[in-house]
């Protein structure tokens, strides 16, 4: 059973909270037939609808960027550790076949322009607001979410319960040299 | 045993990673003998030496860290559950004495001039680099880390061994409503 039909939209009141729990998330470009997609761990909500991430002036995604204004974020889960680590050690300057050799596999959407990462969790389209000042001062994007979706086997209501579906779901948290610690236990405080 | 004999400073090539895996942080302030703590979920490293955080006007905290350019950054961990609840809840606009009836502790380092609350993972202090637009626009601060320090039981040579340390010290991932998730377990991913 493919992934996708597990998906669904994500109302926009809320979307940040796809991006709450703080893990590397993939950021997706595209302008017209070129594709890049690389990992980032420096992304974080600014708002309830609107994020921040840092995208190096180096990497190859950053002209797609700009000239298309818009990304995809996305929330990779543990079952494709590997694809995340390979995304984030090869660079589309290096290899430009490097997305078919991630293995990392997608879907569609009928109102999405983006190709839709498999094994993530959670996705979110970003139409960048344009502060030239951070972008080239700190190489940080500011952008709004104008489309989201979630695998509601993991998200619905506005809510995770990543403990109810399968554990490939679960986001990775990057510290460096490929090691990671996956998202765990559900705890519920009551004061 | 007190905490204290745990903390060891954190060279200033990489101190990105003590927040690189996204949890939720403190934001200490303090102008004189007015401090405020308040959880931040969203925090975020902006480079390897330098962070984001978000901090809405409406924050009393927001006052003493326009006056004083400083904050402590820290990292909660489980066993302090409550505490960050609490401090997230209660305002000190509405309640003066919130940081005692919180019953988070503290320590001191003699080169700290900020009390460091126990029950942290890590904690680092901020200098503020001005950026009137975003703080205006955004409630987004930008700063760089000029001190750190890290519980050694968990946090050495500039790696997270979290798995090596006790449970109560691993990071709290806010969703809403009193639910978080803690981290989990360590996934080391090779190509």
């Amino acid at each position: 059973m493919s992934q996708k039909e597990f998906v669904k939209p994500v109302g926009l009141e809320t979307p940040y909270r796809l991006f709450n729990l703080g893990g590397t998330a993939f950021v997706e470009s595209k302008q017209g037939d070129d594709l890049d997609i690389m990992p980032a761990s420096w992304n974080c909500p600014l708002d309830y609808d609107k994020m921040t991430v840092v995208i190096d002036s180096t990497h190859y995604s950053r002209k797609l960027i700009e000239a298309s204004e818009y990304i995809l974020l996305a929330v990779p889960g543990m079952g494709i550790q590997k694809e995340i680590l390979y995304l984030g050690s090869v660079s589309k300057n290096d290899n430009p076949n490097k997305i078919a050799d991630s293995g990392l596999k997608f879907f569609t959407l009928p109102d999405c322009d983006f190709p839709l990462p498999e094994g993530c969790s959670a996705w979110a389209v970003i139409k960048l607001i344009r502060e030239p000042h951070n972008e080239k001062t700190y190489d940080l994007f500011m952008g709004q979410i104008v489309k989201a979706w979630a695998d509601s086997r993991v998200f619905s209501n506005n809510h995770w319960h990543l403990e109810e579906g399968p554990d490939e779901l679960r986001s990775m948290h990057y510290v460096a040299g490929g090691h990671f610690y996956a998202i765990g236990k559900r705890v519920d405080v009551t004061l």
